[in-house]
């Protein structure tokens, strides 16, 4: 695999046949690790930057996933290749924007992704499709149990795994869970769900993380406390609300379709209608008629059209993706033009990409 | 032909391939005429209005056109197909609102309707597709003088043909022309087409003639004198104006296509994307729709679809048309319902239907 493989596949976790994916896109586990004998990357000069990336990267050769990683420089990608990862969703915006000696590792169909040098030494993430927290988990402990046998990370008895941020020391762990939940923003109930989670010190935020905007009825919700928790109970104040989220949105569906079929039925239609026909649209309008389309599909309001399909046109409509697929800079407007013609082209055919 | 064969076929005036049919949808002349030793419709009782109905329709059956001519009884129709002739352009809405013996004869393929007991005694309308003024005028003249030849018209040596309004006395003429103004609307170009019909003393209306709106940017250019010119002279002012509304329509829409082909391009492809999509859908956003498509044909930008189907979705997606082609009576938001499942049919398969 090589980067521009990339362009023409999509991950796994946008394959949408996981738990609950009707409503659950994804599940997310990434832990915070940094060096014990090294600066923390915002005290780290560049020598210090250089050797810990070449230490780490040389750690992740030798995991079992190894060789199947593809690693990339990321300090020499283009901004429009970082972008693109970012969107991906394989590295963080900080990690594309950062400057100096860094990396990242992708393993198998994207459900890995191993930075170096981001805000902390490395930054482990493991992404699954639909509602699989615990997969991830076991997956994500497994490796960090493999990597700790060889590499000496900061630890402290009292607190914990030691971080760049304070937001992150302790367990180092941030579990998220992505949720599609077009009928409870329809509805206004979205607002509820909010209140819940803020007594719960738990985290919305949007597609792409802090201070997205929630494009597209997508809405990630993910611990804030790190500390004095450990990873199994962060683990099941997630997996507790989850299931009463989707339960919610199901019934916000269900009443939908009952007390307004046909108004749903026509919104849903009229959505895939326009993005089957446009020849200018919006990253923001497509998001928000592929989210109905998508909500159309799981009611059995939709026909010609899966959910793989549309889960990865939420990505593949992107800024950077919609560059890379047609390998050329463009600017915002000839951007709007592209997206249209790439989505009546994906439309028309029909099916998902090889993944 | 009976009734129902008018729900399964349209008229020629909707073929759309008469000259410069790409803005003047049809032209017609109709002529208001009253018999000399009858009262007026308004002064006539029962017995008059029976009488001036049983003669006229006997000199009907006897013109040339007599045998091919589908006569039906207003009066005694339900006043959903009274609404359905009105809709097609057959009968006046004051025809089918009125009260009392009545009737109208039907010319084969709608190129001639004949009122009987409408506000004058006939009311004859010669109707064809595309800018054709003097060929509707030719078959006006030469049935009027057939019909002379047996019938005692009221005719004022000083006034001409007397009429029951005043605003038809002299010639009893009205020469109308229906143009499809998409490019002068959306430029907001229109108004300076009003101010110029106003000096010239000709109105300007929607489709449905007085009162109704411009809906699906359709303008009728008719003359309002009657009183003091010859029929030749008021086609001639006419005939001279609306070339150059033809001119200035496709000036304007060139240069909407040479400023932002990409724009117009889009908005023409999602009215056609909408349409062959939407599950309600009222007939007021149809014709604003289709009136995007028709232009978008014309132009180049919309392939599948050709002008006579859309003519004649025009038409056929209007309320009784639906209701008869549906053969049940629906309240208006079922309406809003059959015209979408009837918009997704006649767009999927595509051609017109027979006429």
């Amino acid at each position: 695999m090589d980067f521009e493989t990339l362009t023409t596949t999509s991950g796994e976790w946008l394959r949408g046949s996981g738990p609950d994916s009707d409503i659950v896109i994804s599940s997310r586990i990434r832990l915070a690790r940094n060096l014990a004998e090294f600066p923390f990357p915002p005290r780290a000069d560049d020598d210090v930057r250089s050797a810990v990336e070449r230490l780490l990267r040389d750690e992740l050769k030798r995991l079992a996933v190894g060789r199947n990683l593809l690693y990339l420089d990321v300090n020499t990608l283009e901004p429009l290749d970082r972008q693109f990862l970012v969107e991906r969703q394989l590295i963080s915006r900080e990690h594309a924007e950062t400057h100096g000696t860094r990396g990242v590792g992708i393993g198998p169909r994207e459900t890995l992704s191993l930075m170096i040098n981001e805000e902390d030494h490395l930054r482990m993430q493991v992404l699954r499709s639909g509602f699989a927290l615990k997969q991830c988990w076991e997956e994500m402990n497994s490796l960090d149990d493999e990597l700790e046998a060889s590499v000496a990370f900061a630890f402290d008895d009292e607190f914990g795994y030691l971080t760049s941020c304070p937001t992150n020391v302790g367990t180092g762990m941030r579990a998220s869970v992505m949720l599609h939940l077009p009928g409870l923003v329809l509805t206004k109930e979205i607002q509820k769900v909010f209140q819940a989670m803020q007594k719960m010190s738990l985290a919305v935020r949007g597609l792409y993380g802090e201070g997205s905007q929630a494009m597209g009825d997508f809405y990630q919700i993910s611990n804030q406390v790190t500390l004095g928790k450990t990873e199994e109970q962060i683990l099941e104040t997630i997996s507790e609300v989850v299931p009463r989220i989707i339960e919610y949105e199901r019934r916000v569906r269900t009443a939908l379709v009952k007390e307004n079929r046909e108004k749903l039925h026509d919104q849903v239609s009229r959505a895939f209608g326009i993005l089957r026909s446009a020849h200018t649209i919006t990253s923001e309008e497509t998001m928000h008629l592929l989210s109905s389309v998508r909500m159309g599909i799981n009611l059995g309001l939709v026909d010609g059209i899966e959910i793989p399909t549309v889960n990865e046109l939420f990505i593949h409509t992107q800024p950077a993706h919609l560059q890379k697929i047609r390998k050329s800079t463009l600017e915002s407007a000839e951007r709007n033009v592209a997206r249209a013609a790439y989505l009546r082209e994906r439309l028309a055919g029909g099916g998902p990409l090889e993944n």
